[in-house]
């Protein structure tokens, strides 16, 4: 279970098309996205807060999760990828998929964190 | 959209039968402990995958969201709640689910990680 957690906010983004976009088109946004990196979707859920109110979703992976949440009327966005390396090590594929959805998103100011996650503590 | 991301990693959980429960009894779980935490459910999703393989999913509230990953095999989870503090500062009801959820599955060694998100950063 040990793997890497990236957390991104966005700020500024050009994009203001897809902060605003329904939130199937977000889920639809998501899932490719996370199948572009080589990622494996297993599931989705995506609510929509109203007209001009941004979206929040989660597409589920074998590999643990991708969650947006965006802010149309701030130009802002939260992104979170965490993948498990159970298998394999998924870093890479994590970085792409940042990587992938800051481009989308025009994001021109970010503040990203990363942790690494599932390590035993000592006792 | 500043607000708090609280990550749990539980190591040595005592509660197996939460850790191998089905998807749909982990997601009431999560939906229960949240509304008690005084969070707003707007959705959730939760796979299983497969007898003794665990669980994943999220449940998707007004202030953000609740991840959460199983390993029954490992006695382990992951955990994530965000919370925006949009209208309120919503950080008191984090910590009050993180510390419902850690109880529930028996966790007796955890490793916490608590970030700050949603500044925006200098130019």
């Amino acid at each position: 279970m040990q793997g890497l957690h990236i957390t991104a906010d966005l700020f500024d983004c050009s994009a203001t098309e897809w902060l605003a976009a329904e939130p199937a088109a977000l889920d639809a946004l998501g899932q490719a996205l996370a199948r572009q990196a080589g990622l494996a979707v297993v599931g989705s859920r995506f609510h929509g807060f109203g007209a001009g109110g941004g979206v929040t979703g989660v597409v589920l992976l074998a590999e643990s999760h991708l969650a947006l949440h965006t802010w149309p009327e701030q130009r802002a966005a939260t992104l979170d990828v965490y993948v498990c390396n159970f298998s394999q090590d998924n870093s890479a594929k994590a970085e792409a998929l940042v990587a992938a959805l800051l481009a989308r998103f025009g994001a021109t100011r970010t503040q990203v964190q990363r942790l690494r996650r599932g390590s035993r503590p000592p006792p």
